[in-house]
């Protein structure tokens, strides 16, 4: 790796990434050895595809789509920064296995901990870490992925692949935003009985805002949300959910201050349009996902400033905001996260990642956790604004009064364990989303 | 592995299940050592789950949802049939991680290939394998997978996980649907269009028949035909896709034959009913997803003339025939595939497969490939049943009239390098669908 791009940050790689035994920081040692590793340089021995490339597509083609096959390489003998093809040519490699290989070829300390007999039996064995973890794995986690979790983000959940781990986060935005419409109560008979034939209620018509341009995955959830190439979409049935605009910068930045900032303005306004049009269509906006940088789709930026708006927008819409970062997290742009270079405390409610760290997942906050408050709520009543919803028993109740007081709403009881919600008349939909965004918040804190 | 279940088989799983580099089979002295290496019998120190258990389902609850979680594990001493927990209770485990162990825990065969030294490479350095595959991929293939492909499937796509192998084994139906409809013309510049945002015709409204009980997945696509248990599927968004009863057999058989075979017919019907109602809501069925033996949705059975049947159903209307033996597929049901009990040379056109095969991925007949057909067909056109197609040129033109005729189908040539098409009026869609599923065929292999 450059020192020049990472300072410091290089050798951090492993201790967040894999889940290692005894491997808690790559020494400097370890460091050096890498850069030693590299080789001195390109060597081209034939063009590419070479003959050897073309003999082994022409013999994967007959059992593969080789369609974007470039050629056939040799893993064993890349170094560092150099992938060196089945034809002996070395090329300095800046495209990394598209953004996938979280230090360099063959890194010595990832080899090291790929032949640790203590890792072994986790590699063999296939747990079906849902239900039947190993021992070490809260202490791993806690280690590796949460030490380098964003901003605001307690929880964890790992996924074997990108797509895998944004259609999941997906879905825990659909089931968050379900809880917040069922104020929280438990699903009712007709959400069981529809959701297992694919009908609304219980597979509500809702909706996640993307924008053109982007890339979220393969999966056809994921692939609802992708707009970058025709490849990716053609021939695959589809989702009616809303595309916002990504912003068109122009370059260089300084000369253009004025021309950029009304393009994002512009584009922040279709965003908000979007999320109104589709609520009156009867398709809420669940959630909105966003690359910090437009990978896939053109390596398009946008300013700090046009994410803290966009953020700003979820909150006040009532939508999850989900930061895609499997292209962009791992240390690519500069810092850990790319939305890091936005400076906020609580940059987004969901943050997915893959490639570079070698495993999937998403991180999210505490109240975009699957979980239901069944045990805590019931007999949720009301008339126009004149709702109660009782809490299993007066001690919670008060408690849950306190903290939600502690975080800015005010809240009555009533009898011996009921809460009262009075908002006055001119109570828009945007306060019911802030309520009830504090209103989980203090349940999922509830132990 | 019991020998009375599997004699021979047991020992052919690494041969084919692993990209194994000069193990081309376990040797008898391997099965033997593997019998050796079990534990004489479970031995119970605590309830299960024990205090250690309980304390670490608590430290992964702050940090991951643990609603699942039955027992903390420890991996490194579990051994062939048992699973030993972290209180030190040693269980005969006849659940194997949801049948996802190939053979054992901890089998000294697979050790072995985990700290192969020629296969460390590929596990650390993460090829993109679609671009830039290692050169020993094809022949890897070719000796595991390939030697265990299904009758009539010459071609196969590897993937990470069964949710991805179903989803694009799903994508692959639409696309080759869509290429009947079209003639194997070109998408047109609508298509492209449309497609990016996520609108028909470039996002047709295609659908997959699945049957209720079934498991496919928990991504978007494969959870539209999944209908095992509510906890999948609600608060999700789906799609309107047919779904139809798979059969409820009596037990036991002999006593039952003509109710099952009444209760087979039924269903049979009911699924050519969806066919017809959801071609005429203008959502076809591309394709049908079955499992062999319904796992996840109670281990529900049907006889092998009922798939048969199924089989022949989506032949006459144009659907794909998608066997997924995700939980079935390894040697479980005493054949290597379970689809083999029904006895068939043309069981399906796509089969998908992952958990004990440890990686994931499907099967698929030559004419399932997403590569598409621009350089041979050309100037479609038509009035009513009297229509034609251009051939890159008049040789090619002449070998696809005689293959398509050895297959079956007469068709005539005119001008330099059309071929006409003039069917009886009494020509119906299915009829439609036979020609296109034969014309197809031909161009598939037309090298």
């Amino acid at each position: 790796l450059s020192p020049v791009m990472f300072s410091g940050e290089a050798k951090c790689f492993l201790k967040y990434v894999f889940f290692s035994s005894g491997c808690r920081y790559v020494s400097k040692a370890a460091a050096k050895a890498q850069m030693e590793f590299d080789y001195d340089g390109p060597s081209m021995k034939t063009a590419v595809p070479g003959p050897r490339s073309q003999e082994l597509t022409k013999q994967l083609g007959d059992i593969q789509n080789v369609g974007a096959v470039n050629f056939f390489c040799n893993y064993e003998e890349s170094r560092g920064n150099y992938l060196v093809d089945v034809d002996g040519n070395r090329m300095l490699d800046i495209y990394t296995q598209i953004s996938s290989i979280p230090i360099g070829y063959n890194h010595p300390a990832l080899l090291k901990l790929m032949t640790n007999p203590n890792n072994l039996s986790t590699f063999v064995n296939r747990p079906a870490l849902g239900i039947l973890p190993p021992e070490n794995f809260p202490d791993k986690i806690a280690e590796s992925l949460l030490s380098v979790a964003p901003s605001g983000m307690t929880r964890v959940q790992t996924m074997a692949c990108g797509s895998c781990s944004n259609e999941n986060a997906y879905k825990a935005m659909f089931i968050w935003y379900r809880n917040k419409e069922r104020g929280y109560k438990t699903p009712s008979d007709e959400d069981h009985s529809t959701c297992m034939i694919n009908q609304a209620p219980g597979c509500p018509d809702l909706s996640i805002l993307s924008f053109m341009g982007a890339f979220h995955g393969r999966t056809m959830g994921c692939l609802a949300t992708t707009h970058s190439k025709v490849i990716h979409k053609l021939d695959v049935p589809s989702f009616d959910w809303p595309i916002a605009p990504f912003p068109k910068l122009q370059y260089p930045l300084e000369e253009f201050t004025r021309e950029n900032a009304l393009e994002e303005a512009r584009c922040l306004e279709e965003v908000e349009d979007l999320i109104v049009k589709w609520r009156q269509k009867g398709k809420p906006v669940a959630g909105i996902v966003i690359e910090p940088i437009q990978a896939e789709g053109g390596d398009n930026h946008a300013s700090p400033d046009f994410f803290r708006r966009l953020r700003d927008i979820a909150r006040k819409h009532g939508c999850a905001f989900h930061v895609d970062e499997v292209q962009t997290g791992g240390g690519g742009t500069g810092k850990f996260w790319a939305h890091e270079h936005w400076g906020m405390d609580d940059p987004a409610d969901i943050v997915s990642f893959s490639k570079k760290l070698l495993t999937g997942g998403y991180y999210h906050k505490d109240e975009l956790q699957a979980d239901k408050y069944p045990g805590i709520l019931s007999r949720a009543r009301g008339q126009g604004t004149f709702c109660a919803i009782d809490i299993c028993d007066g001690a919670t109740r008060d408690t849950i009064l306190v903290k939600a007081r502690d975080k800015g709403v005010l809240l009555g009881g009533c009898g011996d364990r009921s809460i009262r919600f009075r908002p006055a008349l001119v109570f828009k939909e945007y306060h019911v989303h802030l309520l009830l965004n504090i209103f989980n918040d203090v349940l999922a804190n509830h132990k």
